[in-house]
């Protein structure tokens, strides 16, 4: 039975919202929202193409639970609290199939952290999810790429380099590594309640979606220092030492929506007091220095050589 | 030469805001803004495929000016004044020419409502754009389409058919007809003053974007009644009189981005006082009616049979 346009947002997106917060959800020309006294509202956007960010072959329940995950991750690296989504989603044909699995992905994950799905556009064409996330921060206290200072210790929460790891892996191989790479790479955890235990400590923060090299380089380009990273301090997965032991993986790899943050000297006895709440570990790996560039050391505290590129788009 | 995707977003999307209530806008992990008190916030978000929603030769300044406008018509069939735009563009690769032109589409609408371009993401795939507006609209005050009553006028912004028409016509034509229909599909007009005026007036808006009959259906619906309109009351520009006897194109033809409004007999008085202020014209089509369903009425006031469909992506 064919679906139409109506079916699909009816059917597989329209659930009703216990955020006193929305006004008006789906079903409108625009969804109707209230932003509370004294907070700032953040917001961000991201695309997920079929063939470039995942396979097309990808579980859908697994797209739709990484189409949010990377947007709230986002919004962990600006320590907001996740508050409503909107979905463009096109798609090739109308899959009942598919729509159940992908709705159920993205709202699995939309309950853990009482995201409403407020509005959306379903359109015909190449497989494609947009996802734009909007979370709430108490006015002034979002934390920010630019604000690093010499002397602020670098840190990272989590482990690094599962998700790009997991690309090559056969998807059949039964071991348990494996398997956790793959969870890595396709239901990745933003790391929201990390981003909200940073607020008023953290001089800035990242996530890391295009690697640690290239991201945490956007720290030190917007707040106008440099930075050294010890190779040997950042923290690896044991199923990554088992089956790797590249670090441009771990420099460069993107993928694992990680945070990399920034801390001064004199807020790590506060830092010791919240983190438990974060729910993650938080490992110190570098420093931030007044001359600019990152700089790589290797365990004898020398500068290490190797190929150390983000991902990019375009060329 | 090859352009990054920072390359894109820093030459052709990063613009200083001059607006106060922007706190960060491009180049963080999201954008940080204010909702002013008293204000509540709506939003929308469209896609554009190409290949669906625009021929893949089409002259990317259209494309730049239609993907904000179709949005900016939902902020104004929501009464909401224009604040913020999200972009999320796939490109199959980085073409400075394209991006000039469809950068200086965007902002030259953006530039006649003040609208910021706050965020967004790049990446590579089939052309495709997605934008989400963001709006303003004093607490309470929004309008919706659930809240026509029995007895209320119907009215339309403008001429409907126009976008429809343009579609089969030769781009080559050099008559005022065709150039008239082909500037109505490129770059419509949002409503946004018309929105605006009608606060507190209008008890139903919506945006034409699939058809009156189909939009104007969501708006019965919604408020669980139904209408009268007579076709010869819908206006027709010249231009689709001259190359057009169908009502088809009138009745079903989406893409003109004009409003559907429906007023209370009561509040004509107060719409005459507000409404030189909206820059276009309001013509009465039909009257809401307690009976369910949309009846179409010929010039002898006889239901007209014909075939009215909006509209759809699926199937």
């Amino acid at each position: 039975m064919a679906l139409s346009e109506f079916d699909i947002i009816t059917r597989y997106f329209t659930r009703p919202s216990r955020r006193p917060d929305v006004v008006l959800g789906v079903g409108d020309d625009g969804a109707l929202l209230r932003v509370p006294a004294g907070m700032e509202l953040v917001v961000t956007i991201d695309t997920l193409v079929s063939g470039i960010h995942f396979p097309p072959a990808t579980d859908p329940y697994d797209i739709g639970w990484k189409t949010l995950a990377v947007s709230l991750s986002d919004l962990a690296a600006m320590g907001a609290e996740p508050a409503w989504a909107t979905l463009a989603l096109t798609l090739p044909e109308a899959d009942a199939a598919w729509l159940t699995a992908f709705s159920r992905g993205l709202f699995d994950l939309a309950d853990q952290y009482g995201v409403a799905l407020i509005g959306g556009d379903t359109t015909r064409g190449p497989l494609a999810v947009t996802l734009q996330a909007h979370g709430l921060v108490p006015t002034g206290q979002a934390l920010r790429r630019a604000g690093a200072r010499p002397g602020d210790r670098v840190y990272v929460t989590g482990t690094l380099g599962d998700a790009t790891l997991a690309l090559p892996q056969d998807r059949r191989d039964p071991s348990a590594e494996v398997a956790y790479l793959l969870g890595r790479l396709d239901r990745p955890t933003p790391r929201v309640a990390a981003g909200l235990a940073l607020r008023g400590i953290a001089s800035a923060v990242i996530d890391i979606s295009d690697g640690l090299g290239a991201d945490l380089g956007h720290i030190l380009e917007a707040s106008g220092v440099g930075a050294v990273v010890w190779l040997e301090r950042i923290p690896r997965s044991p199923a990554l030492k088992a089956l790797s032991p590249s670090w441009e993986i771990v420099t460069a790899g993107g993928d694992d929506y990680e945070l990399c943050v920034v801390i001064p000297h004199d807020r790590l006895d506060q830092l010791s007091q919240v983190w438990p709440a974060a729910g993650c570990d938080l490992t110190p790996i570098g420093e931030i220095q007044t001359s600019p560039g990152l700089i790589w050391l290797d365990a004898e505290g020398n500068p290490a050589l190797f190929a150390n590129t983000g991902f990019r788009h375009f060329p």
